[in-house]
């Protein structure tokens, strides 16, 4: 089953707005199954609208449509719909309520503009859109179904995970895909691929691999179909997948952090929990990075301590204790200063555990011994001290975003003693 | 004169990948004066895009592609291409050389794959990528101009600047537009709108304005036209655009933080640099973020000594010396601690200037008395401490963000006087 995902506004052509619902909307659909066979983003202009929907509609049975429902005039996706159906416009009392409510409580004069928000095209399924006024609508013409819903982010979201995908699944008796996510770190796409060629060869036809790289990262993801199975749904399928995961640890074990979609970040916290441990950063280059990931799970507060983030020299030694001797003979960016910054912020900060980052993220401060790029990773723990040397220049934020994720990979290894 | 963008590749459709290169093109295209109608994600089917392909010709002249161009089998850019428009593919001797280098540098073995690289369709002309081996092709055919580039954001950037809009400019006579554009923070969009709208009125209507909003931010971009002045450039255009600005000034001019396209991180370290202040800041709830933003900025080592991010209690005492009486007696969160943390950060980090923050990112940690989104900030400067308050949640890495906004506006405030 085919669908189209076509978002609306002239700001994503213009490029003022980066166009991150459709990557969403696309994950999403996968997972039910569903091809997207083409995105397509247009602007606010009605025949360039309609011109788009009449052949998406040669394309797809489904057309999932977000943006142009707010209350100015530049949105224009509900009047366009209506008039491309030969439907009327109708206002729909539970919805109007909802939108009064909302004003009510935030205590503004409604204007009639916000009264139109209630109107929808005749024969429309109501969406409920409990975190916003514009209403998400499905209609049904003929073959093919439209849908549309706001392209504010968080109101898309809820709105196609609690409205959306259920209805094509009942509406398509879709037959359910499992997915088990493995996360890995520390090598390369094509590394990873030679390493499990045989097992991804010996891969049953209903199940497929998908590689998901990121940065010093990537995600395995195996999706199972009951393809060939109509009879319904095969409650074998995710245990026979299960089954497959031993022979990928043999292959890639210690490359692999989790076996579900996680983040480094969440992992650590409960490696750290479990071992009831303390942690804190002491960053030069990544300038409180490091620091920003961790802190970015809820609850972090029960094992992240703090940081120091000593971007001057000076600071490294009167915060963090590293000697000026080690600074003189060594320099800032050097094996023999990261460890100290990660001893002196075990001490001064009071963890258990605590990592160290110092590098020349450029694009200026390079030097023919230590090129931009240089950087020096220290992870410090009961068990002892480790660090880090590598050079790897792809711009300042690249390279600031690839140390907070090396780093965090070299501190996930000592906790897991590999 | 309208554009397609045609980003090409299944990991767009799957969601695998956001598609961040249409919006930097549609930027770059605007500002050339072209406007994109459409964008449109295909998948690397060569039907699909053969078809998609089609129906853009019959919209626009100017085609301009991305991805499809990687030396393995999903990549078809370039042999559908040919196919489409009737050329065989030849060998382009400058590429092969090219390429041939770059695997010498790395020492790596050349496969016949990427031999390949080096076709390109005949009477092509071809845009030399002096970052990556796949080349940019610029092709004629009757009315269309067809523009293919690599799919890897930053050879796309690079051949898009150096190669694609020089060529577009003189392919199609461009009238070069003006660009002026005006920073603010602090004041949302309609409420700015508000206080400009009778200047916006009364601009020439050669001129238009645009709201570019983000979090805590409001660009305002003054697109200036030599529409109905065939003649040529128009010498005056952006002294009469400059001209306007004073006007401006006078209704916002205390929300102004730039009258050129820099973020307020720029912004903040030039008059650090000017004003010779060293700064430092002291965190909990942005939990780095702060240090992470300020340290973005190459150079910033000039002006910026350090952080400490006390997450935890006993740390916002024995790092940044605050009384164990006014947490006892305030809390965390509240303005006399954020207070003493950026009093403390002063003397600690041995600076002239401090930032503080103390708040609850959420989900967890609110009470009655102080919500989810509870934010307390401080600047300490030599003309003396200032603080605020206040609550607002938009969930965890919404909230960590906008304190970091507006903890760094409340910054600038003081370092200007306002």
């Amino acid at each position: 089953m085919d669908v189209e995902i076509m978002t609306i506004g002239d700001e994503l052509l213009y490029g003022q707005v980066v166009d991150t619902n459709s990557a969403f909307m696309g994950q999403q659909l996968g997972r039910l199954g569903l091809r997207v066979r083409q995105i397509t983003s247009v602007s606010d202009r009605a025949d360039e609208l309609t011109a788009a929907l009449d052949q998406a509609r040669a394309r797809v049975r489904v057309i999932l449509m977000t943006g142009g429902l707010g209350p100015t005039k530049d949105d224009l996706t509900k009047h366009v719909l209506a008039r491309y159906l030969g439907r009327a416009l109708e206002l729909h009392a539970p919805t109007l309520a909802h939108v009064e409510e909302i004003f009510r409580r935030f205590n503004r004069p409604m204007l009639d503009v916000n009264r139109q928000q209630a109107l929808v095209p005749s024969g429309c399924q109501v969406l409920h859109n409990a975190v916003g006024t514009a209403p998400g609508m499905w209609l049904e013409d003929g073959e093919t179904v439209f849908i549309s819903l706001p392209g504010v982010p968080f109101e898309m979201k809820k709105l196609l995970t609690d409205e959306v995908l259920p209805r094509l699944q009942t509406k398509f008796n879709l037959a359910p895909i499992e997915h088990v996510v493995v996360m890995t770190a520390g090598l390369g796409e094509s590394f990873l691929a030679e390493k499990i060629q045989d097992w991804e060869a010996a891969l049953p036809a209903n199940i497929k691999l998908a590689y998901l790289p990121s940065l010093g990262s990537v995600r395995l993801r195996l999706t199972g179909t009951t393809d060939g199975q109509p009879s319904g749904y095969d409650h074998d399928l995710r245990p026979r997948m299960l089954a497959l995961l031993p022979a990928l640890r043999e292959r890639i074990g210690s490359y692999i952090f989790a076996e579900e979609d996680v983040p480094l970040e969440v992992v650590l916290g409960r490696l750290l929990l479990e071992k009831n441990y303390y942690l804190g950063t002491a960053e030069s280059c990544t300038g409180g990075a490091v620091a920003q990931r961790l802190t970015s799970v809820p609850g972090c507060s029960a094992y992240f301590r703090g940081s120091i983030v000593a971007y001057d020299n000076d600071l490294k030694t009167s915060l963090l204790g590293v000697q000026a001797d080690t600074l003189a003979a060594h320099g800032a960016v050097s094996e023999a200063t990261v460890r100290e910054m990660a001893e002196g912020a075990r001490a001064r900060l009071g963890c258990e555990v605590a990592l160290a980052t110092s590098g020349i993220a450029g694009p200026g401060g390079g030097t023919p011994d230590k090129p931009v790029g240089t950087t020096c990773l220290a992870v410090s723990t009961p068990a002892g001290t480790v660090s880090k040397i590598f050079t790897v220049d792809r711009g300042r934020a690249t390279n600031i975003e690839y140390t907070t994720q090396v780093v965090l990979q070299l501190l996930w290894q000592q906790l897991m003693g590999r």
